[in-house]
């Protein structure tokens, strides 16, 4: 089954096109989880319990669990083993932005596709296709090749003009156009900037979009809906990180983290018109 | 002391300005290697144990570890230890290509400089200078920052025109004007291409410049040195990987890792004549 099908099945089943960001800093998760062996781990999983059947994907970034060595690593893989044997209808992205030169990404795509198990993953697009077959022979994984990005000053390298047109869209060109012939590559564009999401959804017509920075990074819901889902009112994975999954530090995390993954699947969906 | 100090020190002592990548793909070491518990460790202690007084920095790349799970990750921390203790005179690259958000690189940082110990990274520029803070702010390390790289299919975005200048040397410009506010950035160059190394030496004349791609991936020694180095034949960092470290694969590797990695410092040494 390709990453594709396995996103549209549920977004269809639960009826939501949000991704839980898992950018579980440790520093941040509740105090009485911290005396646990695996305290990282542990928030994760009361996190993915409480929300299986509200999102569409999970999405954890691996800076936040690299930051502790091997053993927030181990905590990365004991993540996706859980969600791979409980939950195996949700699709998942390793959000570990890599990229080198061919042989070497090779080692890239064992670690998140075969050691993590992930579906997916995000890549830079600087080093050009010719070194991305690695990724994208994977015919059942997909490859989200960062465009546009949600931090306040992405525009420095990627709004430069070349030609008559930015950088972000010559990425998204190039992706549509050369580096999807095999079909599993998707885009990154971010949330606060909703008018370049437009113009990359008309570039990127059947492509999935991965829309992280709603909420504290800026993104307002309805543009971000409007402007990045298909004709079908699909194709889009909205992601909400620190806004969803920080909601409370008490002992009633999970569940006010459920309440705020609800509320922004509602709000999503009365955006969500197809065309 | 700096990493450029510490550059500055080693290229003097050892008269070099060979870096040995430790590239170390377990599917490529010695057989009589592969039965030890820590092959990977065990290859690279020989290769820096005999070629210690001959290099000026040792490169790892993560991603031949990280395709191994956490036993390469802790392979990779090993080889860091065993350098920062027995070598500590030796800087140190872990190139991982990383770049991610603000609070994100956070992550990134703590896993690079305070896990693994490594002087310095390698990070894409893609997202720009505001993200980089995390990074920036150690002044005691080293960021080389992805400008051309060693790729044949380097130039289908690095080599697009902005302006009437290539992305490749935007980013150069950006670096030396903006992003080297606390000294302490570097680039990252091809050997494959000495004519663009020649105009980033240009650009960024005080700059320390990586320069991956002598030998199996097609830079003449002779055009990189002359194009890359200082107006002090200095300030450059010529990486070669597989060339060296797997000149043999039997119990005579590390003598002939040693032979190789001479041979390339005595060539690069003919043509570092200063200006």
């Amino acid at each position: 089954m390709t990453f594709k099908h396995k996103l549209s099945s549920i977004v269809q089943k639960n009826n939501s096109l949000v991704c839980v960001g898992l950018d579980s800093d440790l520093g941040k998760i509740p105090k009485h989880l911290k005396s646990q062996s695996d305290p990282i781990f542990a928030f994760n999983k009361a996190i993915i319990d409480s929300t299986y059947d509200l999102v569409c994907a999970y999405k954890p970034n691996s800076a936040f669990y690299e930051a502790y060595g091997l053993e927030g690593i181990a905590q990365l893989k004991k993540t996706f083993d859980y969600i791979n044997e409980k939950y195996p209808e949700i699709p998942t992205v390793l959000d570990a932005k890599r990229a080198d030169i061919g042989n070497t990404n090779e080692g890239y795509a064992r670690f998140v596709f075969d050691y993590m198990g992930a579906d997916s993953i995000t890549l830079h697009p600087y080093l050009g296709i010719e070194t991305l077959d690695s990724f994208l022979k994977r015919l059942d994984k997909e490859v989200f090749i960062l465009c546009k990005t949600s931090n306040p000053g992405a525009g420095e390298l990627q709004d430069l003009e070349v030609g008559k047109k930015p950088l972000y869209q010559i990425v998204a060109e190039h992706v549509v156009e050369k580096w999807n012939y095999n079909g599993n590559c998707a885009l990154v564009v971010g949330a606060p900037y909703p008018a370049d999401l437009n113009i990359v959804r008309r570039i990127a017509k059947n492509l999935i979009i991965l829309i992280p920075g709603i909420g504290i990074q800026g993104g307002k819901v309805e543009d971000v809906v409007k402007a990045g889902v298909d004709a079908n009112g699909q194709n889009a994975i909205i992601n909400s990180s620190r806004g969803i999954i920080f909601a409370s530090s008490e002992a009633d995390f999970a569940q006010r983290t459920r309440e705020e993954a609800e509320k922004l699947r509602n709000e999503i969906n009365k955006f969500r018109v197809t065309i």
